[in-house]
């Protein structure tokens, strides 16, 4: 069995209890965000390789080996949570088609390969950095959701850098960064594709916003039907328990 | 009474049959479009004034008549269509509110003020006129509906120049072109600021899209709950019904 630190814990990584996870309340817990991007994405099925960046506990490479056979590698600057995420893809027994490298994706220009990747994930730090007052106290938990390390800009640049030409690059984000995400992605060649809106429920509005584009596209957006999570009871709708649950 | 050339019909601006409007099928109808972006977009109620550009039979200066008591100035470029406006203006006698002006948006530097316009809306030509094949055979409606005379850089541009700092800029478009348009409002520092998307029925992808942006805003963009046009059935929603017949 693999050893557990501090106040880690293994959780279910979805209901089916196939796949487990290692978790923290401190250090690092995975989001609903990470479980939409995984299912959003496309990936290639059997041959290729996946990038994911700022992989955190290693959820989204291991939420997509359920879609995958390909070789999938994650990048994480946080050591404890890099260890995460090593320990828990040892837990379900996926070290043959899941490798993590701790280090900075901005510095990845030499140990991963350029313009190599068929897919590139990411679910970045969400929230700019403008006074440190608003930054969460807890220093992992600062560096997962804040732009400390990389900025929106360093994701996309390193996004461009490893995904092929015509490769596909997913992300999520607030619908707030909607703008800044468009403009970078066409600033680095990335023509978005495909884009979902998330809401919390009916007449809300959106508060999470999926997009796939592909390095060197074609200018030509779909924007899928909006997803909804939860009923008027608060329950999850069909569609997020599909997702979910699987 | 106003007089009607060749094809031209009076229809109903709107069910409550109080406002009328000059209609040609082979020269210029209304579309849903047109209605969604009068609803969508903020306009002063009192003080200030406002600007429609690719006018058409000025059904967006008359329909935003309804919401406002501002002077409204409408640019529409084709001469019978222009008419059409003019006409429809004066059966509704809204001559002392409503202007129109026969010419190029691009050319109206020094005809309308620059930067005075508190909001500036636009249903433009969705088309790019890749091949003249797939444009309509009908001249009128090629060019209301391709960008012969004006690309999307264009129009963006014109409300740029004519909307104050701080005013708003309201479009309609198709969301295949979201990505040039938000890379467009960027490029004139138009932030945008609210966006919906209107989907023709549940489950569908995105057909229409509406964008509110704020000259010199900071980058914050709202995305408001998604609009429905039909039910399953093939009947407006009740959400639809109430904006279009208000």
């Amino acid at each position: 069995m693999v050893q557990l630190l501090d106040d880690e814990r293994i959780d279910f990584l979805l209901a089916d209890e196939s796949m487990s996870i290692i978790q923290s309340a401190t250090a690092f817990a995975f989001s609903l965000d990470a479980v939409l991007l995984a299912h959003f994405a496309s990936v290639p099925k059997r041959r290729g390789k996946v990038l994911d960046l700022c992989t955190g506990n290693g959820v989204i490479p291991l939420l997509l080996a359920r879609k995958t056979k390909v070789e999938i590698t994650g990048v994480e600057i946080q050591n404890r949570i890099f260890s995460m995420a090593e320990r828990s893809i040892e837990l379900n027994q996926l070290q043959e088609q899941i490798h993590v490298i701790h280090g900075d994706l901005k510095e990845m220009k030499h140990v991963l390969k350029q313009s190599a990747y068929d897919a590139v994930t990411c679910n970045p730090p969400y929230f700019q950095t403008s006074s440190s007052k608003e930054q969460n106290q807890n220093e992992y938990l600062t560096i997962a959701r804040h732009e400390i390390y990389c900025t929106l800009e360093d994701v996309v640049k390193a996004c461009k850098l490893h995904v092929k030409p015509g490769g596909k690059v997913a992300m999520v984000h607030r619908p707030g960064r909607l703008v800044d995400m468009i403009a970078l992605f066409r600033k680095y060649n990335i023509e978005p594709k495909r884009m979902q809106l998330v809401f919390p429920k009916m007449g809300k509005e959106a508060n999470m916003l999926l997009i796939e584009g592909i390095r060197d596209g074609k200018a030509d957006l779909k924007i899928l039907p909006p997803l909804y999570i939860y009923n008027e009871d608060g329950t999850y709708t069909e569609e997020a328990k599909e997702i979910i649950y699987g």
